[in-house]
């Protein structure tokens, strides 16, 4: 099976301020591990998905970088939205570019982002595989990769399973992020995945609910279709996407699909969505601290000192569920509860030091 | 009368880590305004003790960095301590050489600290010049600046007054650091003062207080000073100044001296002792922020954020009694209630970053 993959790679990169920066969204900084979250995606990826079968979906501004990173990524395979319209149709554009390369195929898609994080990738693999197999297997469906919970997440939406049908289940729904006690419940009953905004489906299957579900997306699509591989392209794309609509593919495809599949995984999935995430994959001392680079540490718990300064250290004493993130020209500070507030700071950066941001 | 000033200015500069280091402590580097503490403290002092009457002490290491700092101090009016014995030997040493220096007089010496805070110059140079009279005045007597205490502060010791004796008091007793409960009936008292190290003498009335307290002390003086002015001198200072008995001031002479004056000063006068300390003598906001160099906080209280990296940024959000200071090459976090714990992080760091001790 020749699978493609769709990479979305436009973050703007302000929760993770200040490591991440406009100019160097999060996705295109190692965090985890030594290289970028992009080249992570790629690289694990490749056992089944070669790059000359991987778009990355990314902001104009970032199509250069995005370049640099991936070498052996042909440039015609990254894609530049000139403005986020939101996931549907980022996905919609990038299915479209891969149909027009595969006329008389009908390929099995996987959509992945670029900065999600996976600390066993040789599961997550045989997953996806796994996936693709039931999105090609089932013409119509749109099968989704759940995350087998091992906490009860408050920061994730949940995929609660239905009948099993074979290698995937049904998918009775999908469900907001909980409340604590909620979770609890979901993590009890065994039932429920954390989504993790991975989608397998046959071109025509995404074609065929856009259509139903979306039509005018799926019209705009069209449009900027036919533009594809002529020299009017860039304009057509200019000038045709930002007058799509914005609307998520959760909301806009998957809760309305009429033929959805989920496969579990144990993958170690994390979406690192704000820096009191990194806990979640990154080791932690006894007391419950995590450390990244020259970081001394007395009598401090459940922290996330991070240095990424080069010839700096970081001093910590008694601190307790603090963030602290160092690089060569920001220091941030805020306690580990409220680093999903980072953006108020990058909002009051934007006035009193733009530089800091850049 | 011609005043001598004693300026003690051997700090190792541990307790404010990371801005002040081995080769450029406390007193070497500006904290609260523009300038290094020590050029205040000379600066203060001028309209009363010119320069050639003023003695530095600091240890060996300094000697070249204390130089630097204050061009129109003569050389020689800097010693070099071999190693810290305490402020006895010190005071003494220096004194010795004030005497050497004033044949056939018998100035008035008063002592200072390198890198302490003084907010009213004006009212300290006032007081000082009272306390100095008061010794010239009673020839036996050793004066001390009484600082007149603001708040219930359990960081000092204290100074309780007797009876008045004109320009000055009566000392009942020296006390050491209280309680809080204790601070609180200290001020309530009106009887109280911070002791502030600071003490004001004819040179004949510490030789003989010396001689009848610390009589080790004064003869291992004695031998020293006979080596003033001659080539043996720096021989004699190395092999003999590390066998002096090491010993405070107050401890050593002032607790048991015969004839006690204090001169009560409303000053603003800080020992800024550690980060906390900071909070008592630089503007706070609304929520009792200090911050300093370039910095932004959103929702922070009762902290202490000082930014000295040129080109850098610290942004905090959310945090409360916590101190942050950030130089180019070390960050340190703890919280302010444990500021005076520095030197375990320094202790630390020994071992794991010794360059950043540098």
């Amino acid at each position: 099976m020749s699978m493609y993959a769709i990479i979305m790679a436009g973050g703007a990169g302000t929760r993770f301020w200040p490591l991440s920066r406009r100019s160097r969204p999060k996705q295109l900084v190692p965090f985890v591990g030594e290289a970028p979250m992009l080249a992570e995606t790629l690289l694990r990826l490749q056992p089944l998905v070669p790059l000359e079968r991987t778009v990355v979906v990314t902001s104009a501004a970032l199509v250069e970088a995005t370049a640099r990173l991936a070498p052996g990524l042909p440039r015609e395979n990254i894609l530049a939205e000139p403005v986020g319209r939101n996931t549907a149709p980022c996905i919609g554009l990038a299915t479209r570019w891969i149909q027009a390369r595969t006329p008389g195929e009908d390929p099995v898609i996987g959509v992945f982002a670029a900065d999600h994080h996976v600390a066993d990738p040789a599961t997550f693999l045989q997953d996806v595989a796994q996936a693709a197999a039931v999105a090609a297997e089932e013409p119509g469906a749109i099968v989704t990769l759940g995350v087998t919970p091992d906490r009860p997440e408050t920061g994730y939406g949940y995929i609660q399973r239905g009948a099993a049908r074979g290698a995937s289940w049904e998918v009775a729904r999908f469900v907001e992020k909980p409340d604590r006690a909620t979770a609890e419940g979901y993590l009890a009953s065994g039932d429920f995945l954390w989504n993790a905004g991975l989608f397998f489906f046959r071109a025509s299957a995404l074609q065929a609910e856009l259509t139903r579900q979306l039509p005018a997306l799926a019209s705009g699509l069209d449009a900027l279709a036919s533009h594809l591989g002529t020299p009017g392209w860039d304009e057509a794309l200019a000038s045709g996407f930002p007058a799509l609509p914005s609307v998520s593919i959760d909301y806009g495809v998957m809760e309305g699909a009429r033929q959805v599949r989920v496969v579990p995984t144990a993958c170690g999935w994390s979406d690192l969505g704000h820096w009191g995430a990194m806990g979640d994959v990154l080791p932690r001392d006894a007391a419950g601290n995590v450390a990244q680079g020259q970081v001394v540490s007395l009598e401090c718990a459940g922290s996330i000192l991070i240095n990424r300064a080069p010839g700096h250290v970081v001093a910590a004493l008694g601190v307790e569920g603090l963030v602290v993130v160092v690089t060569p020209d920001a220091t941030l500070v805020l306690p580990a509860e409220r680093s999903q507030e980072v953006r108020a700071l990058v909002d009051a950066l934007a006035t009193a030091a733009p530089e800091a941001l850049e």
